[in-house]
């Protein structure tokens, strides 16, 4: 029977930084995880990216929230112990976890690999799983994991690096994928340049395209180019820049969860052109139709990708050379990390170093 | 020189019916064609369908109506003379004109067969030919067309009734191929049962789908099971209705051009469902992001078809049966036909007799 004390619910214990209520502040928080199943695997943390979705629970912004939280859904450290039907890892293998740790594996979704659409997917913290308790995430020294949900981190990249790529990297290499747009010489526009923009402006070259960051202000255009690799910068709000790139892009990758226009990013596209959006604004926007029918253009969404996916998406990271841009921080600077995040002040993903910085309380 | 009388511009005479002004109201209209190019060929049209955007175009309801405007881009006739260079047709054939008469057969949609998305595409009626004058449509006896864009109206196909999927037909024709919708075995939904969404259901179902028509009230319940061929049937503004069939449907071809909520149809959508618009609302729609992203589910656009598929379809349509319900008028009930139209008031697409009713003026 599970208890009501987060430490004792159950055998192994664990140590993290937890938010207690909407003000998001995280603290020292000492839980447990469950005894390692046949098919889990444990691993120890080692690094675990902050993730712009991790801002939104801790505020409750989505008002789904449940106290304490562990966040954390980009996740990577090496395995310290397997269970007796575990496959595919042993002990000492370079891990990580994304988004989610368990699915239903039995449904369309699931048997097509895609057990991130699967309705009774489970998310890696915040949620129910199936005993009954509440995930915890990354922002701890211990995960216990189903081995299908666990991807393995190849020898040549780093796991610093690796951790971004398990939400940020999958949720804009899968629609590149999905969507036809990974073909050499395509056209491609990504709108916004933070944690998602930058991954997609660097696997959408690492797959061969002519990529054009599209960005409200010119603030990102050296930064764009030289050092995450765009061939061109367009300022949204420059309505002669935009018109000289008007019907050009094959494809647009669209990170902004903000309330934007789509008209100007349509008109952007060729005929056949498809608008993908990987950003979730919370209200609707406006959709001219008139504007897809003319052109057979499409607007679409996407949402991380299924395990198989993911593991490919890390090794073709790792075969090219694609990594995030990160800034590493301990564990007790995360709260300001946050605060950071907020303002977009950061280039381009925090990382919290888990190993060396997070130390249990006694 | 071209004259400034209609009728003396060029030197084919030519008669039919016009809209002098935005009342709209047609009446007689003696006017003149080209001269047979070497690539033309010249058909005396037998019928003419009525479509919902002959009422937009005669009220100058899209603001871009010149008079006087002779409508009609739906036209079926019987071949009477050829150009010297045409090779896919001669005199007696039987052949069809849909909404558009020229592109301009070098940009990377005609390159691809999809002369409907090359950006000088020529319409039928109201706009400027490459001569400079404007377009005529079929409310008149005689059509003079390059060769390329006419097609052959099989054998085993009534005139009349093919006159219709020459838009109607290609309009939902085409994104059920495009879009991935013509796998036997798939749930379509149907939004709208008009002149488009009965062409729809036939489609699908001819397609091998399993077809359920969605409506705002159950009135056509029994005509489109019954006579239409649907499956099912759904209203839309009954929540339990709705909620039977959530995340069911493979795709829904979308024929309503008024302004309508998306999010009930998305959520109708599995994983990986497609909504394609082929009617267009005045306003932007709302559309709801986050139910694109989960479920990564997209809203796609379609316009007519290119001339190669609108052939393939008319030969499609003449194999399975495929035929619009079609209500035959003489020319001279066109204004009435047009108020009935605008009500409504029509199963499901009005056709003009023109060999039998349009007797020219002397």
């Amino acid at each position: 029977m599970a208890s009501s004390q987060p430490e004792m619910e159950h055998p192994k214990k664990v140590f993290g930084w937890a938010a207690r209520d909407s003000s998001g502040l995280l603290s020292p928080f000492n839980f447990s995880r469950r005894e390692t199943g046949e098919k889990d695997l444990v691993f120890k943390v080692q690094y675990c990216g902050i993730c712009h979705s991790d801002l939104h629970m801790l505020k409750n912004e989505w008002g789904n929230t449940t106290y304490p939280l562990v966040p954390g859904h980009e996740i990577a450290g090496v395995v310290t112990e397997v269970g007796s039907k575990v496959q595919k890892f042993k002990v000492g293998d370079r891990v990580g976890v994304g988004c989610m740790i368990g699915s239903c594996r039995s449904c369309e979704s699931c048997d097509e690999n895609l057990e991130n659409y699967c309705p009774k997917m489970i998310l890696t913290y915040g949620v129910k799983y199936f005993d009954g308790t509440i995930t915890h995430g990354g922002y701890s020294d211990l995960m216990v994991a189903d081995e299908h949900f666990v991807v393995r981190i190849p020898d040549n990249l780093p796991l610093d690096a690796a951790a971004p790529l398990l939400c940020a990297g999958i949720t804009v290499y899968s629609p590149l994928r999905y969507y036809g747009l990974d073909k050499p010489g395509l056209n491609l526009g990504v709108v916004g340049l933070g944690g998602l923009g930058h991954m997609a402006v660097k696997f959408a070259k690492a797959l061969g395209a002519n990529v054009t960051v599209i960005s409200t202000s010119p603030n990102k255009k050296k930064e764009a180019i030289e050092n995450i690799g765009a061939d061109s910068f367009v300022v949204s709000r420059e309505q002669d820049q935009m018109q000289a790139v008007m019907g050009t892009m094959d494809g647009i990758i669209d990170t902004v969860s903000a309330v934007h226009p789509l008209v100007p990013l349509i008109g952007l596209l060729k005929p056949h052109g498809k608008l993908v959006m990987v950003g979730a604004p919370e209200k609707p926007l406006e959709l001219p139709v008139f504007s897809l029918l003319m052109g057979r253009k499409m607007v679409g969404g996407s949402s991380i990708g299924g395990m198989k996916e993911t593991q490919e998406m890390i090794d073709f990271a790792a075969k090219h050379g694609v990594k995030p841009d990160i800034e590493v921080i301990p564990i007790d600077y995360v709260n300001t990390a946050i605060e950071r995040l907020a303002k977009a002040d950061v280039k381009y993903r925090f990382v919290i170093d888990i190993g060396n910085t997070l130390k249990p309380s006694s």
